[in-house]
């Protein structure tokens, strides 16, 4: 063992006396924590292990949640930030016997994490993969690992807690209260994306979250100094949160009292920070090596020793370890959530329409006739911003659908996403439905997400260039399956005078890329209006809405194909009799370029078809023989026509196929000028129509 | 005029009184700007008339810069932040007289920016984009626009000062001091990559970084207390850097005061807040209107006449301003650019060495023999991880070229990019070439650009997966062309066991997407040092390198092709007699799998071809030949294997072909069991090669 790091806990005063039940479980965990992860031979030992008093007390002394009903909307939320860190969470959901809640939402009996499962840690299919996931493992309340993540999730958890009870807590019916838990780490704090949605935290004045600091002063390079020494708790204070120190992390009487003046904060968010020993007990404590590998076997006998530990033992949990944890949890929880039961069912009687649109909201349904107002747009050659005709989409749900908010990283002006005659979401109104999230992309998009694991449908929305800032939260959107909507404008070249840095290329195609995300770039109004209804029907697979800057005509669906199509993803728009010779494929603001070229190579008796492809991802979903009655196998001669970069579209133009798109930056100017540049002209499309045909 | 906003400069007791050439220079820069947005019918005039003052002080009080030789590689470098008030930076750049440097690095004599540039503001090809683009336009440090981005460049461009400094000034040689100011707004103060950058100076005490804070309390949603009202101050207090607080940004004393306390400062950043008035002297002053449109012509009337301005003038340029601005720019920057140059004639003498090394630097070249010692490495079947064969390749070069300095984002000892015996960039040691960059991938992203702007051969490493951190500042690499190289390990399912959260399989698609950028993931270690050699032979290509987490073989150069092939992006690798019956192209650790499925389908007498093909980028730069003598157009039964998604494969693999890729996200587990899951077996690369065969 090393001189300097190791605490024995024997001599630490701060620890209770040997053998009480309080050390026990936090022993438990911690020993659980070290056999996983030594067992799978991979994994994160040091931080379970040094934050198992902070997770035993929250969870024992404070968590309001129903082990047996995992699903209680009431429930206080625990976040795991620090996701490396999942065997403590996994520990603690084995300890409080969380029972599990299948894929459809049935309580199976079963353990959420039994210790079987505990001991499969990381191993292909079991619940306790390397990192929590949502959906995966019941008692995970978003998937986490991505540094920061979780911090931004618990803003939105946070939020959508204040907004639920300024919308449906009546006079005697507090149906929510709940609080929001964040175990965060040194990687967290140094993230932007935590910033970001601290900042925001701390302006909303989101007393029901409280962040615990994990402050080890250790990261995978070594102590965060050669990095990090700013003041954290300084920072805090200036986003105006209530900042607390604790200096060690077993003395769990200070956490208790640090979580109490949590509870009793009216005003703002509290942060706590808690000085702990990575790797506690064990002879690599205090020492980036305890913090992403196995402890060894000798270590590990050692560290039980020095924790008073049989050191013959693996994966032990002492009798009444569970029965004290567990009970301390369920005790509590099961009477508030009864109460909680008792309540909406009387709330059931007494707010019957609250009642109602509370329990579509939390099956994540839509009210009947939620679409009946969609706009049906009329044919109009100038037609409209695709913005502009998704803020009126938007609108016509959203008086119908009171749960679906959002708002925009500083942009709703142009992104044109304001719910008109609704209040801002504010810290003197949380019934707000316009949502500034400021600039500040990356805190909206973990934000958003965290709304929408409370059930809110929920939406973000920026330029389509700066998704660059919040890939890690749209992506994790589509891994967990929520519904969040991304409102991307702004969606080409169409940016014009902007120039290169606000002109989205590669954009396109990096959304499209991602498994589960259900891009869509919508062509018309009407393909607007399609889109968004198709996005909100399925609450388990977020989608993007890229939309134009620039007005796009609003397509005569008399005379081409409804724009329904949009639900299969691709459709036949408009087409010539019998094979064609030449099929034009487009998406968003180049659908009428395509369809102008068809006219033109029509006039010159040549038989194309124009597919409007507005989701690849929705087209992918259609079988074999749809595909085939829109992209015919033998129709080699394709031209796809997008104002992005190809990359992608050879899957329907093929080796023989070519594409009108961008294959450089766009340029600042007018977008006329740009368009002749770059080739997005009717001449052109025709020109390499024609090439192709040749070609074949 | 609105009565609460308009503030009347001549009642205002900060302004210079008329007709001072100050205060003719103040309002020129504005009465330009207003005048260029106007005359574009696009852009942002409010920050630009704000901060004219600003722009004004600094540059004329302050910036060492010649503007005759505006490539002078002591100069203080100005970087605007806020891109978008493009138009005050290129008045300023009018008003100093700077000369252009051709893209050849050439002086032509002209103006960067003339007048008749002005007039051109945001039009095709103009001089003056809709924001700043370097190598653009002379006299632009770095391309801003997307926000927080100028803020970490500068960061990478103070650290780069002070390396340099470290390296090359000796005794009597002061060969570096320069200083870099930035002009920041709101926006940036709320992204979180300024959160990151501005936390990494405070811990490297850069005192020659001076940030000056535009507060104007005005988003483009409304005021800025909407969403963000921290104490930016206190925070940049917990960052540990100077804070300075001006009242009005029109009191140029108080500007001219604050920055002398900078260059007096020489143990951290400076961060001075100014409170300035968007619009200022416009009937559009304080609002958000003033913004991002033009104030329109009775606006620009109005405002003209608050200044005491010529009301009928456009385009006005009083007599004696430019001579007033320039010349005391010119004046001191020519003198100190003098002294510099004969410095460096005696350095020349009394160093040669260093003097030799720093003439290449500056020119972006390499020192003859750069390459020699990068290792050849044995064929073994056992082989070792690309990210390992990474680090060997990265020390032999690093060992003879001591400005290729770089780090990662607190994962060296995962991505294996510390150069071996050197010490870590410190404040206690500025000669340092190991970065810790902590664990803030975004803020690493935009220093590293810095960096590499002020010619430093610089990289940034991290987990590919998280290059979702760090996209805009990888895409600014590419729209600027400079040569930063971003080292992403852990580049597929391969990473195993972490999950499906730390597991790429978009990126590599996202990267391929982005114009300039040279994705390469080489597939054995011989690669990995072809791969090395490659990118860093061209200064002006950023490049991406994509490395393995686990073992790969090293494949046996006899038998297979050499892996010089890496330079054109694509190659034969391994090949029968005649024309392959099927075509198996694959990347990284794929490579070898293609390679042992060639094995057996050459047993069962199938004639295949293996292509390497580490880089699209470079394949697509070669001619129709190569292409057709790597892929010929005639052999349609072609399979891409590659353990990410397969987007974009179709452009090598055709209708016809087929992909074995991932189109899904991964899962937690061993690699051997993800790689039976997904397909990534010899076994199932046969089966799908001879599916295709029989298609076809």
């Amino acid at each position: 063992m090393t001189d300097t790091a190791t605490v024995a806990p024997k001599a630490d005063p701060m620890l209770h006396e040997d053998g009480s039940p309080e050390r026990l479980a936090i022993d438990t965990i911690r020993t659980l924590s070290m056999d996983a992860v030594q067992k799978a031979n991979s994994g994160h030992p040091g931080t379970p292990m040094a934050l198992a008093p902070v997770g035993y007390t929250l969870w024992s002394k404070f968590l309001r949640y129903d082990p047996k009903h995992a699903d209680w909307p009431n429930r206080d939320r625990f976040v795991l930030s620090v996701g490396h860190a999942s065997m403590l969470l996994y520990s603690l959901i084995h300890l409080a016997k969380i029972e599990e809640i299948d894929a459809d939402g049935n309580k199976t009996g079963k353990e959420a994490v039994s210790l079987a499962d505990i001991e499969q840690f990381r191993q292909l299919s079991s619940k306790t993969p390397g990192h929590p996931e949502y959906r995966h493992t019941t008692g995970v309340e978003t998937t986490t690992g991505p540094l920061g993540q979780g911090c931004g999730n618990s803003v939105g958890m946070a939020i959508a807690e204040r907004w639920l009870a300024a919308r449906y807590n009546k006079d005697g019916f507090t149906l929510f209260d709940h609080d929001v838990y964040t175990l965060c780490g040194d990687g967290d704090m140094m993230e932007g994306v935590s910033a970001e949605a601290a900042s925001m935290a701390g302006h909303l004045k989101l007393s029901n979250l409280c962040w615990i600091y994990d402050s080890n002063h250790i990261s995978i390079e070594g102590a965060t100094d050669l990095a990090f020494d700013e003041d954290v708790g300084l920072r805090f204070d200036a986003y105006g949160w209530n900042v607390i120190h604790i200096d060690d992390a077993n003395d769990t009487a200070a956490l208790a009292r640090a979580i109490e003046t949590f509870k009793s904060t009216t005003d703002k968010p509290t942060f706590i920070v808690v000085h702990s020993v990575i790797g506690y007990g064990s002879p690599k404590a205090g020492s980036e090596k305890a913090h992403g590998e196995p402890l060894g076997d000798e270590n590990i006998r050692l560290t039980k020793q020095a924790y008073g530990w049989p050191e013959d033992k693996s994966f032990y949990v002492p009798d009444g370890v569970i029965e004290h944890f567990n009970g301390a949890i369920a005790d509590r929880g099961a009477k508030l959530r009864d109460e909680w039961v008792a309540l909406t069912d009387k709330y059931r009687t007494e707010h019957p329409e609250l009642s109602a649109e509370l329990d579509l909201l939390l099956k994540d349904e839509l009210p009947e006739g939620w679409d009946a107002d969609i706009p049906v747009f009329e044919a109009d050659p100038k037609g409209l911003a695709s913005r502009d005709s998704g803020g009126k989409v938007l609108n016509a749900i959203a008086a119908k659908v009171p749960w679906l908010i959002g708002g925009s990283a500083d942009l709703a002006p142009s992104t044109k996403t304001d719910i008109k005659g609704q209040p801002s979401f504010e810290a003197d109104n949380y019934g707000g439905r316009n949502f500034h999230f400021g600039i500040r992309e990356h805190g909206m998009g973990a934000i958003v997400n965290g709304m929408a694991l409370s059930h809110l449908r929920s939406y973000g929305s920026t330029f389509l260039v700066f998704v660059d800032y919040m890939r890690a939260p749209v992506r994790l959107s589509a891994i967990m399956e929520v519904g969040a909507v991304w409102v991307f404008t702004h969606d080409s070249i169409g940016v014009g005078e902007d120039g290169p840095t606000h002109q989205p290329i590669e954009h396109l195609a990096t959304l499209r890329a991602v498994p589960g995300l259900d891009t869509l770039r919508p062509g018309d109004a009407n393909e607007v209006a399609a889109a968004w209804k198709a996005v909100l029907k399925d609450a388990s697979t977020p989608a993007a809405l890229i939309l134009s800057r620039q007005a796009l005509p609003t397509l005569d669906r008399t005379k081409y194909a409804s724009a329904d199509g949009v639900e299969q993803g691709g459709y036949v728009l408009a087409d010539s009799d019998g094979t064609p010779d030449v099929i034009l494929i487009a998406t968003g603001s180049e659908v009428s370029l395509a369809i102008d070229a068809h006219e033109k190579l029509s006039a010159d008796g040549v038989k194309s078809r124009v597919v409007s492809m507005p989701s690849w991802h929705r087209y992918e979903l259609q079988d074999a023989a749809y595909k085939e009655s829109v992209l015919p196998r033998a129709v080699r001669a394709r031209v796809a026509i997008e104002m992005a970069g190809s990359i992608g579209w050879d899957r329907y133009v093929g080796l023989d196929g070519a594409t009108v798109t961008m294959s450089t930056f766009g340029a600042s100017a007018p977008l006329a000028k740009l368009q002749d540049k770059f080739g997005f002209t009717v001449d052109n499309v025709v020109k390499v129509a024609r090439q192709v045909m040749e070609t074949k």
